[in-house]
């Protein structure tokens, strides 16, 4: 083998051995996938040292009967594997292994950390297995329908990619979808009053961002997305909430508190809430837009779950948006749920001109948005496949819920929303539920205590439960454990 | 026809035919197609009107012999182009079809606005033929390498695709890589001190909000990329521009400067800087450092033009960051200018502990990036493909560059700069350049005035050229008419 990588560097191998015939055409592979593992395995064994250098790509083609072409490709997979370096003009080197640092271990015990936003994030994008993550706000893996978008995203491969910046705006056939799913929820839209985000997390930065001086109050449900809180105080924003009724806000607080703090924004799920998946009645829609137009603030209706509810003639459920048309609300909606989180696919719907300088502010951010993602959402959309796949979860989640619901209050947890829906069931454990979490991580559970969707962080017995991520076994026993120990 | 889509409301259609064979396995595409056409060419003939009730799945089925799924198939089909809508429990329904809007008629004459940053940033995004914008910060399609691009994704759609949100760092393969790739620039970085991001854009939104409050001065270049000075002063910092000299900044300027105004970032360009396609000295990266230690400033070192520069041996450059080893150095790169703009890769280098702290924010404002892009780069880069790509754009871009400076000086443009490099070349065109942008764009032509890349926006004869995007022939010869005259 000394040939095979002989290095012109004296130094560093012997040149006494003759040349054996160490690639075969026959056997094993690709003769570029020969050359790197012979290489690799020579530098492995210390046999080529680092600083040596490598033959020339003429030695090496020459040396071993081999065209130019597939060494210079070998060469350049052992340079981008980062065993060997090109000096420019001068050839290539072993390169200096300094060993590739892993990521930092994942921490098993985050007991001792305080249960806060922070905490709860940062465990999302732990590694658990996703049936022993009842705190987490996504579907799990095997729900979601990974063909589906890896069917898209192949078709989107085939076609001519976009290569530019694309539009700011977003793709514009996606944009002509979403006309037709904001029109069959009697929100009426153009094209051009839409704006592509990522996700409905950059949706809500943007509008917070072009509403908001430091110290102006947002006002927010209370229970809560968490995330927001943290993104809103980084604005400087006053966030304060608005106690949630199984019906929609409590009126009288919010008209109380719209005088007294004059609000500049008012985030709202609409549509199974989260974390109570409760959804708005029309009287309670229209009270709220009634009182924004009283104390002039805008509602920014985050909807989210839209996917999730089984429609207004299964179940009451009233967009404010569709009272509205846009004027006052600005609708925020994406794919997150039912797709998949990782296409960062959200959008914003409003007037045209805030649309107008909701984008402009988009391109000083980010310019514009990936259209190789919003592509794929498209063609979801426009096969007609995203319906009845959306169908297939919500049948699922009826199914899931109903028994978890019952095995919930079997063990005693109380079930604070008389008619559960959507993906959470939001309950009432009957103890701290932050020191409920804090023993949950102990075991490898990760739970989301009521504390966290409070927009003051206190502490109370309420948990969200996500009815599709707790299939462990071990979830019902080790809560009836803790509950009884209580 | 009048049976295949025969509807139960008795007002839209007569039922008096008898069913005809209108479906046909033999011919002309899939029954699902068919049935889609058919009911569209119903619809478009007013054979089948507005609020018109479709036969039930189960009545089609029966009536034309075809399996039930075909006709949900196709229905749902019709749904997602906007021809029928589903209300739930009751059916199908032809809808009502408000026109679509087509997006807002691009204007061919913009003469008439004022040539400003948000002027050159939405003319970006027009659809001008390549060749004719020398004023974008762009490649061509041409140039670009789309099956690169698109191999690289057909091969991440056949993988496990990721769903869930994904590391908010970024793909860790891919931080591997570049680690890899900043190894080569003599800059140590593991992968937990990489976050990626939408883009360089996005990478300096997040750095300039972690370290800029409202009234706290930001140090350019002067010339710089006209972006950033929209992104800073929306964050409510004073940007004050350094002047760049061939070999860097203005050290005494510099000096004085931060003196006066005690900056918190200092952002800066050390390789084929824009617009000016200069490149750092060595002696001037030490010195902005030791003014930075002096003043104690952070440096963020935008280095996306890499990959344009022809290494070391061949031209002057230091990047600060290899200097300092990312203590008050926070390094940027991305992919934009030689992969694809469209990918929205970007990336960030910087301290693990500053690292942590920008991508808590990124997580606070878009959660995370897609990583299907980011697995798209990391292909690209561990295949050994990125190299030669770049390899190719710069022999590519040398012979351009060479040829358009000679006929630029031939009509009387005057090169600002001895050695010219990278993708632009910044010329002096001896007139007002805001007037002659206003002409070109009369013409078709899109060029950027000296006075976009000035943080003050003041007039000036320079210009910027992108010699990759000036391939039309009347390009020069307007430009000679023009100089001409002036």
């Amino acid at each position: 083998m000394t040939s095979t990588a002989k290095p012109n560097n004296a130094a560093s191998a012997s040149n006494t051995e003759p040349p054996r015939p160490l690639l075969s055409r026959e056997t094993g592979g690709s003769l570029i996938a020969q050359i790197v593992q012979l290489v690799t395995a020579r530098i492995d064994d210390k046999l080529l040292r680092t600083g040596a250098r490598m033959p020339s790509i003429r030695q090496f083609s020459d040396q071993h009967k081999v065209s130019r072409f597939t060494v210079v490709e070998a060469y350049d997979r052992l340079v981008a594997g980062g065993l060997l370096e090109s000096r420019r003009g001068s050839g290539f080197y072993v390169r200096d292994r300094t060993p590739m640092l892993a990521p930092r271990a994942q921490r098993t015990n985050t007991a001792r950390q305080p249960v806060d936003v922070v905490w709860l994030v940062r465990n999302m994008f732990r590694q658990l297995p996703p049936q022993k993550m009842p705190g987490v706000g996504l579907l799990p893996n095997e729900w979601l329908d990974a063909d589906l978008v890896a069917n898209a995203l192949r078709a989107v491969s085939r076609q001519n990619l976009p290569l530019q910046y694309g539009n700011p705006q977003g793709f514009l056939p996606l944009r002509q979808q979403l006309q037709l799913k904001l029109a069959e929820l009697e929100i009426s839209a153009t094209p051009d009053q839409f704006v592509t985000t990522l996700g409905v997390t950059q949706a809500l930065d943007l509008v917070a961002r072009h509403y908001i001086q430091p110290g102006d109050t947002i006002f927010v449900d209370d229970p809560a997305w968490f995330l927001m809180f943290g993104s809103f105080a980084m604005l400087g924003a006053k966030v304060v909430g608005i106690p949630r009724l199984p019906d929609g806000p409590d009126i009288a607080q919010l008209a109380e508190l719209a005088a007294l703090h004059r609000p500049k924004l008012f985030v709202i799920n609409s549509v199974l809430h989260n974390p109570t998946s409760t959804s708005l009645s029309a009287a309670k829609a229209f009270q709220v837009l009634k009182i924004a137009e009283q104390y002039d603030f805008m509602i920014v209706e985050d909807d989210i779950y839209c996917d999730m509810h089984p429609g207004t003639t299964v179940q009451p459920a009233t967009r404010i948006a569709a009272l509205d048309q846009l004027n006052r609300v600005i609708y925020l909606g994406g794919f997150s749920k039912t797709l998949a989180a990782n296409l960062r696919v959200g959008f914003i719907a409003t007037s045209p001109e805030i649309a107008k300088h909701l984008c402009d502010r988009k391109m000083l951010t980010t310019l514009t948005t990936t259209e190789i993602t919003e592509r794929v959402v498209y063609r979801i959309l426009s096969e007609g496949h995203y319906r009845k796949h959306a169908d297939r979860l919500r049948n699922k989640l009826d199914a899931v819920r109903d028994k978890t619901v019952r095995q919930m209050e079997r063990i005693g947890i109380k079930i604070n929303i008389s008619t559960p829906a959507g993906m959470f069931v939001w309950t009432d454990v009957g103890c701290d539920s932050n020191a409920l979490t804090e023993r949950a991580m102990e075991q490898g559970y990760l739970l989301a205590p009521g504390s966290l969707f409070s927009p003051n962080q206190l502490p109370s017995t309420n948990m969200r439960f996500n009815v599709a991520a707790m299939a462990d076994p071990g979830i019902l026993p080790f809560l009836e454990r803790e509950i009884g120990q209580s």
